[in-house]
């Protein structure tokens, strides 16, 4: 769950890449870094929180350059502490190369032992960012006969390699110092990337390459189109573009989960409105409630801000009940502090939500919300609507069951954890505290999301178990969830 | 445009001040300060920018006592950078009064001179608070006679003396070392206040003061009442409160911007639901729409997120027209850093908006945005929806026309830049470049704020011209202009 | 043991004041503070540590005004974490005053009670500073009378009160806000004060007064004379001087400490030079040493870098024996750092100190020190003297046994601390492992401290117990060895 | 002009090594860093200015692990803001190595030119020390064969080849991840090395290397011997430590600067003690002086604090004239603040020394300096004593006259801006303003230096113009002169 951004233009990169990891920053806020190239020579800062905590102009006027690559990081419990983590990662032979990644590997316990017997690179963290460019490293070395200079041939049977040695879900873009930009993506596209250009009279040609189309959009950027699965893209210092399929096999399987949750509404996505999207699997939604429900059951409709209001007005519209926001949205959260012989003091959604209670008091209420992971955030969100006076609750998921874990590059807890792992849809009404529970098809979601688009398949592996890679067997998950790796 | 909070409890009060901050951070986010007392000895921390920011855990560890109270504060252009102008001000004769404050006076000059040629106290800052506090101190000063312990009746003659002396809103927010917690509201209770309780079982009954009910409700305290208009609140150490008016002949005059823009949707102020005043404004201001537009003319309504969103829904929900949200915002602004050699570039409402193509291309649309003040952020937004393929854009304001300065506390451009200042509609319409332009009526805005609520008077000088204190003439509003004070 | 320095110029006086706290750096480490004046507005920063890391730009650029004072602070145990101590120390009635101050008060729980049941005037912190300028206040604001202008005879009275009130040991400087710049001494001159003049074509004459005559002569000022006990000097904001005699009885008894360590050798005290004085201190001391020793028992005489370092000269060539210095200090002292599990390492005077072994092996050494406290340092030096191989090692001290507290202003630890303190000679030569130890006479110390300069009294109560300030007892003195107040 | 330190211990290595680097801090101030290697991790933390403000707690906590290196920088005018030129420099393959440099290569140019060219290694900076990680790194890789464990055999084989491609001077310190500490010394040794063990009962044998023995004294370590020119030293992670000298024809040549000015009295380089080869510069210039001068003409000899001050005393013992500290030395130096519409006030000796006037009226004073380069601060140094009263000035210099550039790693400006350049003694006499001027000769610095040693060449081209290392052309001084690398 990270958001990245590349952009090769003739202008200073730094504010390009700094405004564009504003735009990508619901993607990850647990800590942040940007790189940029002059010349040959690469300058860099990470730091951890948002991007508006962790760049002062002293820190941009020390990114000089007009090529440059962002990355906003979503880090798992143990990482968020460790700025060793964090993006981008160096290597400095062959070239020197940078790169910043949006995904998960899956045979990072292969991958590390390769790299240390065999190519005997040194890996001074567990992150899989860190495997990936030594394995593009590696595999350009290999790449490099004589004394003529690179070029982008090379670069692509680099990056064929690497799908061949790498399995799991990855975006992925790279400088290569004195060379140009790399992008390229898995051979099932499970992550987005979207490539995007802008010509100005005064700076020429300038390429961006995104997580989201949000971001070429809010810049003034054409978007050309999406990479393709196993495709790569390089970009010349001097903005020549070139692209090629690297992989043998590429199929299109995006992620699920971009479309319930995690992108931005205004991004389109292998193309894909992701606000559309979400339109769709509320009307979907909305007949299965109808099937479930007797209408006159319910007074009002409600969205869980900001993420499922898309989803949530369109139920109400197709029920034809009234839409109401009786959920404000703090948008200031904090910290608990603790105070020397204090415990900690335990988060409570009350600090993220406030409940209206004009819009509560004596109406039943159908609450749509976008998923239902653990469970404890609708646990709580049921008993703020009964405290705020509501007189009956149906808690309502745009999303099927989440039983499963997400492997490719969403952090989701260990099954054990998953309010829905091993439950039936009874069972998790009793455990929320709902008068009823109703959650989206598997089929509906799919199908909504897909709807028109010409994409066939979908990762959808949290809700039905099922893994596109071949190789996520019950051993991997079960050392994912010790190891809690994302 | 400031927001206070004070606390009486007996477990240690920074935490609780500091989460009543985070409530009331969308009142101001220049500044912040939090002060605690520990028996007699008063603690404080003040820094810029957000709360979120502000305080570390070593800043919270020197916050001890179980008495506190704190401030967010929207600064001025001139004040911004200064940090000497942060809330909580102290002074240390007598007793010493540490002062928090949200609104602006008006007769700041007669004050100044006369605390310095006739009380010899000193003021550092040009701030109003300061005079507040000072005011306050020489009041106290005066009414203490011989060795007596200080009493409540006391501090009340202080606030009376203080009335007759002070002009402009003020609500405010003093503690007095080792004795209590003050709180009083100016006789036209311009500024809200409301006073809030919690028992509980561990430790007793907990008071609190504060700009808004939200807070209130969040924390779990039950609402008591707000603060009278002209009255004061005495809460001493050990939680017994007592209340007087101090005022001649209070008349209860909120401002109406609070309704407008201001304040959160889930407080409610003087009895009257900002939500629901919100809807009300909807509601009239589709009455009008429907005189002034063929129906047929419009396709769909959209708010500009966040504050316009209860209005938009009754406007849609009135005409009978489908409510969108086109509109995405911004969460994660940043800043344009100026690098050697640049210039500063202009900052646009594209860094807080984007507007997605499928909902605009080829329909007609009627946006509703709270209020217009400059108009600059309007004439983008319709550009915007130009932009992204509107057909027809009719702008609407759930506010009448903004033509006169705002003296009571809300920061608000020179006359000359308010759009709407000695322009008719239709000239701001060309102004905006929309093709049509709809404002509320100010009888209707009136109506919809107070309507069933009991409050007969509203403070509207923004629209009107027309001030509730006496003294603001247009000598007073032209030194405003020139001296930015808020 | 803090250093001060309050400067009048018609140049901005930021700089003036931070060049000076550098040169006082010696006398305190602990925290810092400026404060200028710029016409009626005060300005302060103050901070944890050294000067050269409390200031960055930013903060010398927040200091504008001609008018400042700065202040270097020591403090004891328990006030190092507490910033609230920092000085200078404000308050805003009347006039506003700031002010900074060195020595010790020894009635401060009279004048805290005082002060908060009569004068009303609320203390934040246990500092005796903030007594110092809250007295001061009080009794100018008794001064004023009617609406006249405050005039130099009025602070003059002012600071004649103060006189009666407080006791123990101070020179302060303070600013009047729009006013001018006040520095006074206690009757008995403790403390040290100078003031000095400089006069430059470009800005006129500009005064500074100090806690060290090398302030005047680094920064190019004449130095006009020591402020005399009980003396008030008062210099407006156009740089007019007037002074006058304050207390009833002044007598010159200044500390004897300030000649012994405290002070550099480069100033010159009260007429005396403290480098002249050390010398001849070691003069004394060699005759002393001359009478208990055989002088074919000592091979080398050795200093203590610094301090020492012009006794041991002085004791060499008296005696006619080789000057070495075996003993290297090391400059830059860093921390021991606690990890996690760890617990805190003891501090050792290896890390200040190390010796060079060819110049100790073998030999008969003789170590002059400046005085002896607590024992522990000197015995960790003889030992170290052992292991690089000394045959013989005789300390000596050229200072008297330290057996008492000292109350004016230089940190001392309890009586019991003290290795003298109830201990024979020869009882502290086997505590601190040396085959001989030697002190100075008491008298020898006065006599050469004094000599030629017209002083007739000493301040040396550490080492004789009779303490200058009438009211010290032994009650007192218990007082504050649990208090820690300095 | 840096320091260095490694260490491999069986407890957590991160206070050993800043405690070392504190005491190495003399060598350079800049910036500073520590790498640990936590099993095949590193871990590292560099930072701008001295040791004591670089490290916080976290920064140390976050270093764990029982092998270590560090280094303190003194920087160039142009690198002292670039942070990314601090050391330790890291490279990820083979291995991962970090490492750590003192001293300077003179063939540059031509090692970037190969290591870009040949090697495909990309250089992020204009270091030296990244160029030393890179040869190193390249030549490892050469080494590695199948897939068999490194052995030290190849490692030496790779410092072999280091030497044949690098020039210039090196003392080095490098970790190999999971593999241990290697160090190595140029063929020449110019820079220092020192290796010393530690054996105690808690953890066994800990190594340390270290620029200069007064680390491994004051640790408590035992020196074990210089590491001879051309050797490499490797230490494994269990302690075990094998050598072997890489070098064709290695000779002991060391930089006579480190005995004249950089290295602590206290430390014992190449089996001479810095102090006694001081002490011995002292005597001979002693006799230069009695040839040169009349000595009725010289009342008192005064060093320059502290380095001259051994040199001194012996000459003052020798020629039986007093000694005496007429110079003080401000030991905290601050910054002068630019402030809007200021320019920059001129740096003057004396913020750096004050002179006691009551040693200098009516003397003829002898200043015995360690060397001079500029000629700025001898000529102040000079005025400083003529304004404080001395009658006659003689200055000294217990160094030859300085006309040559130093290459190997000390900073000096380039030869227009020495004094000495092409000027005669009576010409530089006249240029500083003194009396009379007396250099040490080149033959009695070299003697003085080396006497009783066993060593027989010194480097001192920056006195004799003759370089070592045989490329060493006009063409390459020109070069450095213009681009001041160090």
């Amino acid at each position: 769950m990270c958001g990245i951004v590349g952009i090769v233009s003739s202008e200073p990169a730094n504010q390009l890449v700094y405004d564009s990891l504003l735009l990508l920053q619901h993607r990850g806020q647990d800590s942040t870094g940007i790189a940029t190239a002059d010349g040959s020579m690469f300058h860099s800062h990470k730091a951890k929180g948002q991007v508006r905590e962790a760049f002062r102009t002293r820190d941009m006027r020390a990114l000089p350059g007009t090529m440059g690559l962002g990355h906003v990081r979503y880090a798992t419990k143990g990482e968020a502490s460790n700025e060793q983590e964090s993006q981008p990662f160096y290597v400095n032979a062959p070239y020197g190369i940078m790169l910043v990644h949006n995904g998960n590997l899956t045979n990072t316990r292969e991958l590390t032992s390769e790299l240390f017997h065999i190519d005997r690179r040194h890996l001074n963290t567990t992150s899989d960012t860190e495997l990936l460019v030594n394995v593009l490293a590696h595999e350009l070395q290999e790449q490099i006969t004589g004394s003529e200079e690179l070029n982008p041939d090379q670069v692509f049977a680099a990056v064929s390699r690497l799908h061949q040695r790498v399995e799991g879900s990855y975006a992925a873009i790279a400088m290569i110092a004195g060379k140009g930009l790399l992008a390229f993506r898995d051979p099932f596209g499970i992550r987005p990337l979207v490539l995007g250009r802008r010509v100005s009279g005064l700076v020429g040609t300038e390429w961006v390459v995104a997580s989201e189309s949000l971001v070429l959009e809010s810049g003034g950027y054409e978007i050309v189109r999406d990479v393709a699965p196993g495709e790569a893209i390089f970009i010349s210092l001097d903005g020549e573009m070139v692209s090629q399929q690297c992989a043998a096999n590429p199929r299109l399987v995006p992620c699920s989960f971009e479309y319930v949750y995690l992108a931005r509404p205004d991004s389109i996505m292998n193309g894909i409105s992701v606000y559309e999207a979400r339109l769709r699997l509320g009307n979907r939604l909305a007949d299965t409630i109808a099937k479930h429900t007797p209408l006159g059951d319910i007074d009002v409709v409600m969205p869980i801000p900001d993420s499922s209001r898309p989803a949530a007005m369109q139920v109400a519209q197709k029920l034809g009940v009234e839409y109401r926001e009786g959920f404000y949205k703090n948008r200031y959260v904090g910290r608990t502090f603790i105070m020397p012989g204090q415990a900690q003091r335990k988060k409570s959604v009350k600090q993220k939500l406030n409940a209206m209670g004009s819009e509560f008091r004596g109406k039943n209420i159908l609450i749509v919300d976008d998923s239902i992971v653990r469970g404890t955030t609708s646990k709580e969100i049921v008993e703020m609507a009964r405290q705020a006076g509501a007189n009956k609750v149906t808690f309502t998921s745009a999303a099927p069951p989440v039983r499963y874990p997400h492997v490719y590059g969403i952090n989701m807890p260990s099954r054990l954890e998953l309010v829905a792992h091993g439950r039936k849809i009874p069972e998790i009404n009793r455990e929320l505290g709902s008068d009823n529970l109703i959650y989206q098809e598997v089929a509906d979601m799919q199908a909504a999301i897909l709807e028109g688009s010409g994409v066939t398949e979908l990762e959808m592996s949290c809700f039905t178990g099922e893994y596109v890679t071949g190789t996520v067997s019950e051993e991997y998950l079960r050392w994912v969830e010790q190891n809690q790796l994302s």
